[in-house]
């Protein structure tokens, strides 16, 4: 935890707690049932970190970036899909920070602190690859109970625990996402709604997110937060890759802890040392603590940046943070199976369902080519943003 | 197939179609059951496959090396675990022609040839290493019956579907494998044989391969397979590792070619063409696809002058293969996921499950580690073994 | 020499030889004085090679391209310069063989193989990357005495030593190349050349390649190769990336081989044995052995298949030999460097030259990008040329 | 320079205005004619840089260890060879300060400060490898008039240039380090020294390191640094890894920054924009400079840590340090050229030197197979030192 202060460590320690005793035990059967981690969403409610992203006025931690993305690789240490869904969870509740009325704000933050209720975020469809560009065919139109909803969403996170979901779509099924882009808040219960049920996936399997079909959908007029094309415009939406950053380094370190320890006892005869007394072992470990470091350390510069940055800066952050932990990710996690051998993916050892949600969670936008996009414009002087919105981000390529 | 000529080819393509109709279609289920799959290896007895590896005189194909590996892989491509499972049997042909009596030829491959009896192979213990040292603590001794057999043995393939297994055991309970490795068929249905029935894994599921104890199994006198040391000095336990590496390209074929497919039907609003079109993407297809080339090729001529080299030489060409196809495989899957996006982690695909069976099975002996050293002591001019046997293969290190 | 027979093989040791006896012993002063190698040049002509790809009616070799590729790798492991100037005069030679009357052909065919005169080939330009477009601003116009020729051209391969320069310009200064590209031979005393003469670079030292503007320069009637466009169409471009990757392929063996050669002899204190018998040292040595392996086996499967494909498929042939051996080149001969250590630097060894050489020749056209782009959409099933020529090779990016 | 105080970089800017203006437009031509930049150090003597390590009450500017290598970063941006003889000189600095009695640092200190002397390390043997084993043949012993030297050094950085070498020896040519070695400073005027004056190299060439022979080298009483063993004991020898990083980062950086620029105001025909507007390009960009940001904050981190670190401690750092610098320096020197394209190869831009500059200083001990070595054991909690250093660091492998 670089450059953390005793008041922010002693939270981070506080969600190592949590996590080891009563997260991390469940994380083998929550992927197994591929089912949301509701008691591991309920612990995390009654020890505040439900509303670690909801401001102290309104009751919540409030916490500064670099604490929450240290938080967050803390959960993912023990759960990844527990992270990952209470980081989707999170950046909702500082959506609702940037764009909301007062209203809202004491509605919706009141939920969280004082009903554990979730929250997800659906942006993705099955037509459009918001890395590539970032549209919404999903149509909200006026109603005169509100708001209309039609159109489909994929991988709709927490489907069958969340008891909201903030749903993109575009104001009038229109195309210029800076005149249309418009967020709001659906209840789980609303009509209108329905899922096709299927999960089943490599990894990441406790954060359930099947697809879901709005089918005149109404939703009350305070549903909205914030005008068109707020969204994109108030430096939330680049924190999305910066917790998913968090979460793959916490990923990665279970798996090298797991390596290091298993190195650390594993006596294979006739040698009379465990393997740690290995030159060969020590040079793997090494490469990989050296590369897990790295990453850690970028993150942590990212997440200290983060309060002073432009959106576009947060951007970049958030894109050279997600590229580093990807990479180093991805690495560490097949390597550590290879270091420990055919044991290595057996299922009642944690490293396997690393080197599954690993590889599934990297796969959340901005993909690696946009990521590099983003990072190599930023460094030619290019203004960019990580996402490419019509209408707002003009690309010359 | 580099290099086959029309007669080769044609036996590949008729494996090709038992594959695509038959064994691919089964896959999923296997994995998903984790169990061996026995109607797959009764469409391969039906199809001659399962005698593969049998002289013809004893009515078997027979094939070449290079034929065989091909054979592999093409099943590989539709089912990992039956190639593996074939190709351990396949292995255990290979010791029986080149270590067994005239009687215990015509008495094994006829249980192949006529009862689509499966063979397999059990190395593995759990306190050794094999990649290590070439060790077993699993005694054999003489029995007035026969042969007694006690130890304990892990990754025991096919526990639940052979007919007989090859246990790899030190005469006498000796550590000096050069006077005490001793082979032998255990018929799967003796006495003092039990298994632990645990099996749950990241991939190559269906090979069901829990950890077995022998505690007093007797077997009678004809079981054993040559002389103590044997079954190390006949070039054939050299040929486990290239078989693997047919199997690896098998899978990582089927990975690259899902995202082909996907790349050339994928489109994405608002572009009107497919995601083929894009140079980004049309670079990583390139990259991967001459990778996998250059694998495919340091394994097709691996095949082809197997015929001629000694068992060193076929340490060095297998060691060679199966690293590079380690390499090429573990690269493959896990870029292919990154390509297809969040659709590529749906178990309902199947690259998916490339992922998880390619990093499984690139565990297998020898290591990484241990093939880049023979690669080594290949070019730097040190005699080596591709295994490391006490008593056996003198090393300096 | 993988599949090649024991005629070609045969010749393959005439230029080992010659190479090994009288090339390779001027590399270093020819590098430090970056002159064209017109010693090595003359024993070329001598023992057949300058005419080696002159077809043998008209007194050449006319050597096959599995051989060629094989002669100019062993000349490579030499003198990389050596080597390259060669392979494009010899290039040279096939555009005349695919594109020439008989006169022409007996003509300039004779210069080879009676005076043993070098024939460049000036494609590049200063403002255009033929890499990304294949243009030429260049002008070629009828003139009353013939052609005159204005324009300036980059990297001029021996500009200090041939005979011919094989220049590429555009008919009328026109842009569409499939209606105006038109090569012809200028003499290199031909008037209204000029050179600036600067040549001072990392690498490929002895290619001597500096600027040269034409202006104004008149070659008679005759000077022109075939008919306009013709120069792409042929199959033979293709060739200068297969020719390249045979020169990568050299330059890494003789840096890997200094490194074999070096651990086999070099011994620390207090150890013993030479720093072959260290596990580390081989498993380097193992893993740049198999690379290059790799690369060695898809370059010679590239030449195979050259004589049989279309141009289409001669450009991803190339391609693929190209983007093989930059990669297994560019990791070997900097590999090779750290694992000698302090001495790898030295200019009296050979390695630290072929460091130098491997990453200039390497940026010759088409660029890693390109290739990759080639490779896939190959693989994609989209039509493509490893050149993008305007007028000739639409493409949908 | 991430976490410098206003006054620490105040520092360094002072160390970039006089790399710009004095130090950098120097470095083609001592690279050329591998000569000690003799003016350079002047300018760093005139501007107190020479003794950035010499304490402030020895009339030095005692420079923090963040603050030290952010300058060598900045020189080595301008200048490799200058920043690594100043690196040696200032590492004997801190030997003086850690070692010396008080008279030895006022004498050796005067010498820097009021007459801007040099002091070079030499270490390195030619039938030792420090990396291996930390052995010194060079053997000093008492003698009447103080002590005498006899043995061979390798790599004598500043051979021509400084006024004093730092000379590590064993006592009466013992071989347990730790009760026989002994530092000593030697006049560059003593009798019984003799070079052979070889020093033709890859890049750093303006180090001149040539081979010394020491042939009864008589010093006076007084120039021996502390006790037997001291030299490894007193958390110095590690900071010559750390300065390394710095200088490496400095060398990658300027190769980085000459390939942006160049994108900037590339523009190729047909295309009207520059380069930097290419996907492709901001990609390649955008990876080398995540790379090499990630490597800067880990060098930022390990010498934020240096001060508290013990010496086992501050061997880890560096480890680390100049191991990630190590592979993103490669990666960024090699990857730039390929961008830049064949004017990356001219002698006439920074990148070639830049890329033959990093490829030899990343030879210096430690060995990148050591260094993993040693962040290995750490991670694995087995007690190391960076060096293994016979009699003082057992090692169980």
């Amino acid at each position: 935890m670089p450059g953390l202060s005793d008041a922010q460590r002693a939270v981070v320690e506080r969600a190592a707690r949590v996590t080891r005793e009563r997260i991390a035990p469940r994380a083998a059967r929550y992927d197994r049932e591929a089912v949301n981690p509701r008691e591991s969403w309920r612990d995390l409610w009654e020890t505040g970190f439900l509303a670690m992203a909801v401001p102290t006025e309104y009751g919540g931690l409030g916490l500064d970036m670099p604490t929450y993305v240290e938080v967050l690789r803390t959960i993912a240490q023990g759960c990844a899909s527990t992270a990952m869904t209470v980081h989707m969870h999170s950046t909702v509740m500082r959506f609702i920070d940037a764009l909301a009325t007062g209203d809202q704000k004491r509605r919706y933050y009141a939920e969280v602190t004082d009903r554990g209720t979730l929250f997800g975020s659906w942006g993705s469809e099955p037509a459009l690859s918001l890395s590539r560009t970032m549209l919404m065919e999903t149509a909200i139109r006026h109603h005169e109970r509100g708001w209309i909803i039609d159109g489909q969403k994929h991988f709709c996170t927490m489907t069958d625990g969340a008891g909201y979901y903030l749903v993109w779509a575009a104001l009038d099924g229109m195309t210029d996402m800076g005149k249309a882009l418009l967020l709001s808040l659906v209840p789980a219960e609303a009509t209108g709604i329905q899922t096709d049920g299927r999960w089943d996936t490599l990894g990441m399997r406790a954060t359930y997110s099947p697809s879901v079909t709005f089918r005149g959908c109404v939703v009350e007029r305070d549903s909205v937060l914030g005008d068109v094309g707020d969204a994109v415009k108030v430096g939330v939406i680049e924190g999305f890759a910066l917790g998913y950053a968090g979460i793959y380094l916490g990923i990665a370190q279970t798996a090298l802890d797991f390596a290091i320890d298993y190195a650390k006892k594993r006596v294979f005869k006739p040698d009379p040392l465990p393997i740690a007394y290995e030159p060969t072992m020590q040079r793997h470990i090494g490469e990989l603590t050296a590369q897990l470091d790295a990453a850690a350390l970028v993150l942590a510069d990212s997440a200290a940046r983060w309060a002073a940055a432009d959106p576009t800066g947060r951007g970049t952050l958030a894109a050279r943070a997600k590229y580093v932990t990807t990479e180093a990710g991805l690495h560490v996690t097949s390597k550590v199976i290879q270091l420990v051998g055919g044991r290595g993916a057996y299922r009642e050892y944690p490293v396997e369902r690393a080197f599954r949600d690993l590889r599934t969670c990297t796969l959340m936008v901005p993909s690696v080519d946009r990521m590099l996009e983003a990072l190599g414009k930023n460094a030619l002087g290019i203004e960019t943003a990580i996402l490419n919105v019509p209408g707002l981000s003009p690309r010359p390529d």
